[in-house]
């Protein structure tokens, strides 16, 4: 059955974090494997990953380790998010050849890695792993981040603007080798030809880069552009230049208002709307029975220390929630400086029902602004297939617990419903991640 | 027996760039493999190289494909060196879990790599190797590096001092993290202790970091230090940072003295010697026979470009050698300007015997400075012995011919001799890089 002929097919991609991604309970659960600074358990993790036809396992960042509150102190303290981030890179590189379809999604900062390094990283992995590397393009606005790499952060209305030449850098550097540049005949001893390799001498307002890359053509021409802007700027960022959109939303109404405006605005940049893989994240906790995931999902909620989630929402707002009473109710802290559009998202999911902070905390710790999916395997398709099916998203960033359980539970429970409904692959189709996602080829 | 009570023992490390390390007629050989884009030909690199008990596998680097004479355009066309690199942190790791006990040497600039970067992906191979990472340490003076940078090119006297203060932010950054920080209590909630990680603050006249780092302490507290520097300023500074130091020198006498020098800068500067390891490179063709590997030699030779090997050595001198003719006698281009030093190396060793700069060229492509020794087994062994026993150096850095067949060849021929001899290990004794080299553990 070719991809054209078929009903409409999901994406899925796992988004992971040590210790703790989007649930803060996940860490200090029986199920938890905290092997995570070794090879091994990455090696596994993706093969769980592979084993259930992920299109790919997607690593984020952080060049800092929080300390919007309490200090890195706190964060390093409860093991909330960033207290640990290993190089995205160096770990997905790791587990490159221990995999053979699976997607490897890694994040770096236009505002702080070098354009050239980036180039070439992305390229070198591109061609180990046979055509399956992803670059999810960030900015970074986090203060401890800018003292880390010892630059001035750049102003808010800047980064975007800064970021669009750091990828047509890059993209410039990926096209310096046609793909029939490297010849390496032997016999005549020629080993490229220099007509096919150009120099972009690419010259921006921020960015200079002279090339050409020293690394030939990859599998995929380029990695895939993933982004995942939500500010009216990021929008356009996004609808610029990303190929999968990764997107965080309350409810189904949020998911299509974001799904058509991302759509539309990529149509205005005069790209394939079809092109644009908008991928929602959702934290899921399956078990064989709804009981069983009902008890899990208890279980973990009683992991979460309200002062960790708290950590982590002050470090994603740019404002310090650590000295308001953990249970004064929210409308209390209405008027603090900051970031004001997360927090308005924040408060407009907890306000109406009237929630302490304690309780904002916790629900924040538990999928951070992403729908918890509580079920057995029918339930959880049932949803995703909702999700799915009524424009929402064209598939899942896929948060897990527990790690690799909630992995395994994941691929052994949902992904077989998920395939006899016909949404989701049963193999791969071909080798490269363009290939996997639907992308056309460059 | 304990590593004290057996003689001395030489190390052994594999430098690889593709197509090009020294030999530049090796990737034209009917012997070399050419897959060096996929992921499984470094797996068997390394795999030989471990099973020959090699102490690592080294990868140099440059920021660009080197333009000194006739442009990147003859670069790529020749196949000299830097005509393809790709990102050695990339590369080695994604071989790290397809090996046990190989070291893995990346090549970082202290001159255009964010410390905070290297630091921390330098951390995390550490981690996910299980203590095997060696970082190289380079400053950078091709100016279409720092053009690919957009940056400008350190002054040459600063460029070390500068990269002093990398080193420094580095060493306080791995040092963010006591051993015994990482808690992971899963009961309690604690994840780390707070207590024992601490913020460097690092400022320095160019270099400002704050930290911590976000990885916990690695299994060898930091990555080998490694450096080659060969200028008065260079050696000054291997002395301080090196614990392993790559030296090219022509000849024993040559050595001999450089071990010394650098033995004695080592213990002003308050350091055991014994902890400063010198290796010194060769280029090796061995065969079964004398007469094999003679033939091996001859045709390896005859598919040297002489023009390649100006390439070459044009970049690394900064000058451009490609207008003088091939067939005039080398003192006639005693006065040109650039790199004086390097060029007196070159030419002192040439001059003498009155070869042109065709036949100076082939040299330079055979095995740029480093002793070319070709032999049976027992023939190399003595060699490297000679250089060994005589204090001319700790151990090698080999250079490869066509890869890998040229690895194999080695492995197979050479180090059985060395090891019957007393000289080299039979099996790896503990799993990080410092037990293998017997550098003390910090």
């Amino acid at each position: 059955m070719s991809v054209d002929s078929r009903s409409r097919q999901m994406s899925l991609a796992a988004y992971v974090m040590v210790p703790t991604a989007h649930h803060h309970g996940a860490w200090r659960h029986h199920d938890a494997d905290l092997g995570f600074l070794d090879a091994h358990w990455w090696i596994e993790l993706a093969r769980i990953y592979e084993r259930g036809r992920f299109d790919m396992l997607f690593l984020p960042d952080l060049l800092a380790i929080p300390d919007q509150a309490g200090g890195y102190e706190a964060t390093v303290s409860k093991g909330s998010q960033g207290a640990v981030q290993l190089d995205p890179l160096v770990t997905l590189a790791a587990v490159c050849a221990h995999t053979t379809h699976l997607g490897l999604g890694i994040t770096r900062s236009v505002s702080f890695h070098p354009p050239y390094d980036i180039a070439r990283s992305m390229a070198t992995l591109d061609h180990l792993s046979g055509g399956r590397a992803a670059w999810n393009i960030v900015t970074t606005s986090m203060r401890s981040a800018a003292l880390n790499f010892g630059q001035p952060l750049p102003e808010r209305n800047e980064r975007y603007d800064r970021g669009d030449e750091v990828i047509e850098a890059c993209i410039a550097l990926w096209e310096s080798w046609a793909g029939h540049a490297l010849v390496a005949d032997k016999e005549s001893g020629v080993f490229a030809d220099p007509g096919a390799v150009s120099r972009p001498d690419y010259q921006g307002k921020w960015i200079s880069v002279r090339g050409p890359l020293s690394v030939p053509r990859s599998p995929q021409g380029r990695p895939v552009l993933m982004q995942a802007g939500a500010s009216e700027r990021g929008r356009r960022f996004a609808a610029r230049w990303g190929e999968v959109i990764f997107a965080l939303q309350h409810s189904l109404p949020d998911m299509q208002a974001f799904y058509r405006d991302i759509k539309s605005r990529a149509r205005n940049e005069g790209r394939d709307p079809d092109q644009v893989k908008i991928l929602t994240g959702v934290q899921v906790v399956v078990a064989e029975t709804a009981e069983l995931a009902e008890v899990k999902r208890r279980e973990l909620e009683a992991l979460i220390d309200p002062v960790a989630g708290l950590l982590t929402l002050s470090y994603q707002l740019g404002i310090d929630l650590s000295d308001f009473p953990l249970d004064d109710m929210l409308e209390a802290i209405d008027d603090v400086p900051g970031t004001r559009g997360s927090l308005d998202v924040v408060l407009q999911g907890t306000k109406a029902e009237g929630l302490t902070l304690r309780e904002a905390a916790v629900r924040y710790a538990t999928s951070e602004l992403t729908p918890q999916i509580v079920g057995d395997a029918d339930q959880v398709a049932d949803e995703l297939e909702r999700l799915f099916v009524n424009e929402g998203c064209d598939g899942f960033i896929v948060t897990p617990g527990p790690l690799p359980a909630s992995a395994t539970d994941f691929v052994d429970l949902v992904v077989p419903v998920l395939q006899r409904r016909g949404l989701f692959r049963t193999e791969y189709e071909g080798r490269t991640l363009r290939h996997t996602m639907g992308l056309s080829p460059l």
